[in-house]
């Protein structure tokens, strides 16, 4: 048993309203190309807009804590009454995820119904405990790791009359035990990401796993959520690197031993992952971690359109000689966004790198190429000893090559690995602007990232169209399989007005995830069902396979006491 | 739909009595060395036995078939009557797998409790019908693939009241369809490995799965068992290898769709893995396929002791800049046996290699190798381009080098492939003479290997001497994961009369698996629950596991018509 460490307050968390940190904010003016882009594609004019007003909690009604004093005594008598905490902008906080419809709702006060406690257990005994409060008091349990999650996993029922505990497992935060040998770390699942990478990189180790949301999601949420990191082509998704787990379950701890492969019937383990809090709390988590690489190298290239592109990252996804830790590749419309994103250069350096892209662009021009619209960065990293670096390199430069693309070298791939945990910032920026800016994403076949790309694309020009809207959408694809990869949509569109913005937000998503199912792919690949996905559950899994997932959680939780509605109604 | 092919005459089955073809033995006498580490082992005197007798079925009683016309009638009318087959023979084949005890009971008869009838669907269609009687009539249902199983998966229950139906696979065989660019392959369940491969091969693709049961094992039965092939460390485990598949279940069909990675909560896919027939029938697995590499090469090492294998083969996994198909140790006793199963030199070559290895072990003795009892034999097998190939043999040729052990090159290497999948007769012609021989396997960390190969060797010395019987065991490592290997031991010994063979067994089977469970390791790496393993279910994955298993199962079946008392009770 371990001693509870830390305190409620210690526990790092979002501002009420938005991504992050409080100070933090997505800046367009040191990006010279940025407010071109915003007006072309979005109609909006950056330099002749006042600067935003932020969102002022006292400005909106908070509805009172409905925990009744025997329920909160009882919860205090186990945790101590100031890790109970009932206080309205940490009510707040932990009633919302963070995509745009959580952020969109948490801006304009639509505080219906919050959860009415949050609880900060220290151990897996005080978890046990809470739970067992929550059963016999029939309250509703949310787990609550980093607060990240798209899908609405964490998000409340507003329909729900029993009163609500968000259990934030912040406090929990320590590496256990390394085994040096197995390359297996037994951690606590409340650990932010940037916590545990300094945990296991004093001792040698990281665990690479990368997801946009790093800084604010824990090892429990990505579990949980059966999350992806940027880096999954060498490392594995949530579900490979989590070798065993503890689950707080209504009946007791499970716990899956930390192994390299079992033949224990259905896996105990793949039930676990993915299943948001519904079958009880996950409390540890045994993970797989490596030795960082000796040599590192991200290498850009650039393709003349996508089907070029991705006809070169399937070669290289099947070229059994290269094992890349990622593969991926912007479309057009993608690569002309991060090209607006880039800063102005501010040393000599930059600037005659500036002046060199100039060139090359003008020369891809001149052979042809559609340098606004058609042509594609791709990014590849490679790890491992500094000759099997540049081994690998060169067949991939090969296959770039034969494949009608060019490389742009380690220079240019470096700007993918400093700009990749701000992205999140700029969903608020837009907000602040009344633009919806969203991500949605799925895993298909090799064969089929062409015609879902396209087709999704189309859809997504036809729901704009239905709303009269402007806006756009681009794509990525990225976590590469033998069996296909992931396609990653961004969109953005002005909303015309507050009352009709989570319509027409619905309007777009819904056509993109009904893309999706029409042509092959999945609901997601790695940003879990919660209730956002969840209309799409019977087409991707068949009606038998969601009533099997009902039963499961139905037989582990017949009060429906364990975050209810998430996954399947 | 598909339309049914085939008839039930035409499915392949093991000889009544044993493993595999009828006319196919295993033979002592082209093996010069076999004779004498039989003698030494086990205290038998090969060339002084008469030759076996063969077991024949007229000698025993068999049961009559407990189906009523009732049940015979509304299958024969899905199926038609010469689908539905009541025969003696035919009921005892399916009535066991191929366990030791299934091999003992079999061939002394223990007719107890038979299957009453066995069945053979020839699409989805039927097989759904079929489930619909089942459920409607009461009846057990007992999916069947290739009847190898050594778990108990395929073998009713001798309490079982209800009349028991056999659902034989082996009509669907076919490989539907090929998906050439994202390289995955729609296949019907019932297809036998040889026969896969082959319609595989003919297209330019293998699927790379091959367990040791290869030759009488189906994709359905793998996957219901969660199967590991010898390749795995390039091909992965089944689990891997499943993309998508189709499971009649008692609610209806369920479709998991063949994608390289989805996020729709727990995984179904993972949950029908390993279900051993008890969510219902199989019928469709879509595979990822792979092209056969351009290059492959199996090496042999020699190493001095068990400790300087596995530090290697440790050393390969870690190593990021290999990636091998299989690395494969056996340790200094299954060495031993090895050397003992060689085939007789009949060509000049093999006479010259056995010289230079007579010479090579004097070597070895010379330098202080213990050759007869400590020296190690491992495997590598590299698949890729010539030059990668080479590469990576370089550079295990080092780490071996490093750790004390030498390279034996790719002739020796070329003897792994040639014998591996005939090693499952060897248990039959062991019974001939009352020996039993048999095999457990678990899974552990790198951490832990030495210590439950050590314990695993004490337990089972421990227990031949408690039922004071002559006898051993060895053991080999493969599998290799970034967390560790399975540890694959065997062991054999003559029992002392057929009335006490049964519990002589079970004690030592039993200390194997309670010395696995005791030293951090898991009851099975790859064979599955089944009812041999189930009594360590609990101490595996605790009893809350259990439970959720045991939910998942009444929720979709609460009448126990599906395989009941598989992997929990």
């Amino acid at each position: 048993m371990t001693t509870p460490v830390g305190s409620a307050s210690d526990v790092k968390r979002h501002k009420w309203w938005g991504w992050g940190l409080d100070d933090v904010r997505f800046r367009w003016d040191n990006k010279p190309a940025f407010p071109g882009f915003a007006h072309a594609k979005i109609g909006i004019d950056l330099p002749s807009l006042p600067p935003a007003v932020e969102p002022r909690l006292e400005d909106f009604e908070v509805p009172a804590s409905r925990l009744g004093d025997d329920a909160r005594d009882a919860l205090a008598e186990v945790l101590g009454a100031d890790t109970v905490v009932t206080d309205d902008e940490i009510r707040v906080v932990h009633s919302f995820g963070r995509s745009v419809r959580d952020l969109f709702r948490v801006r304009t006060g639509d505080f219906a119904r919050l959860v009415d406690a949050v609880v900060y257990p220290g151990t897996e005994e005080e978890v046990e405990r809470v739970l067992r409060i929550v059963l016999e008091k029939d309250l509703v349990l949310i787990p609550y790791g980093g607060g990240s999650c798209i899908s609405g996993s964490v998000t409340p029922d507003v329909d729900e009359t029993r009163p609500i505990v968000t259990m934030n497992l912040g406090r929990m935060r320590r590496v256990l035990s390394i085994d040096d040998t197995a390359g297996l770390a037994v951690v606590e699942a409340g650990v932010y990401g940037p916590d545990l990478e300094e945990q296991l990189n004093e001792k040698g180790w990281t665990l690479g796993h990368f997801p946009d949301s790093f800084a604010y999601s824990t090892l429990g949420g990505w579990t949980a959520t059966r999350s992806t990191g940027m880096q999954s082509d060498k490392y594995g998704d949530i579900a490979d690197i989590v070798r065993g787990l503890h689950l707080v379950h209504p009946r007791g701890v499970m716990v899956i031993k930390g192994l390299p492969s079992q033949s224990t019937g259905p896996s105990l383990r793949e039930i676990v992952v993915g299943s948001e809090g519904r079958l009880g709390v996950i409390t540890q988590v045994i993970v797989q971690i490596h030795r960082r690489a000796p040599e590192r190298q991200v290498i850009a290239y650039m393709f003349p359109d996508w089907e070029h592109g991705i006809r070169t990252m399937h070669a290289i996804a099947r070229n059994t000689d290269i094992h890349t830790t990622f593969a991926r590749l912007s479309d057009g419309p993608e690569t002309a966004f991060s090209l607006s994103m880039l800063k102005e250069p501010t040393s000599l350096k930059s600037k005659i790198s500036g002046a060199v892209q100039d060139q090359l662009f003008s020369y891809l021009a001149s052979k042809g190429w559609d340098t606004e619209e058609e042509m594609c960065i791709g990014y590849v990293c490679f790890e491992g000893s500094k000759s099997e670096v540049s081994r690998q390199q060169g067949v991939v430069k090969k296959i770039v090559k034969g494949n009608g693309g060019i490389s742009l070298g380690a220079g240019a791939g470096k700007i993918y690995d400093q700009k990749k945990f701000d992205t999140p910032y700029l969903r608020d920026f837009l907000l602040d602007y009344g633009v919806f800016g969203d991500v949605s994403e799925t895993a298909a076949p090799w064969s089929r990232l062409n015609e879902v790309h396209a087709e999704v694309m189309k859809v997504v020009r036809r729901a704009l169209d239905a709303i009269e809207r402007p806006g756009f959408s681009f794509c990525h694809m990225s976590h590469s399989y033998h069996a296909g990869a992931c396609l990653y949509f961004t969109f953005a569109f002005p909303y015309s007005t507050p009352e009709q913005a989570l319509e027409e937000y619905d309007t777009v998503k819904r056509a993109m995830q009904q893309a999706f199912i029409d042509h092959g792919a999945t609901l997601s690949h790695h940003h879990a069902v919660g209730t956002e996905h969840q209309p799409w559950m019977e087409q991707d899994v068949t009606p038998v396979g969601v009533s099997i997932l009902e039963d499961l959680f139905a037989s582990s939780d017949p009060g429906r006491n364990l975050n209810p509605g998430k996954i399947v109604a």
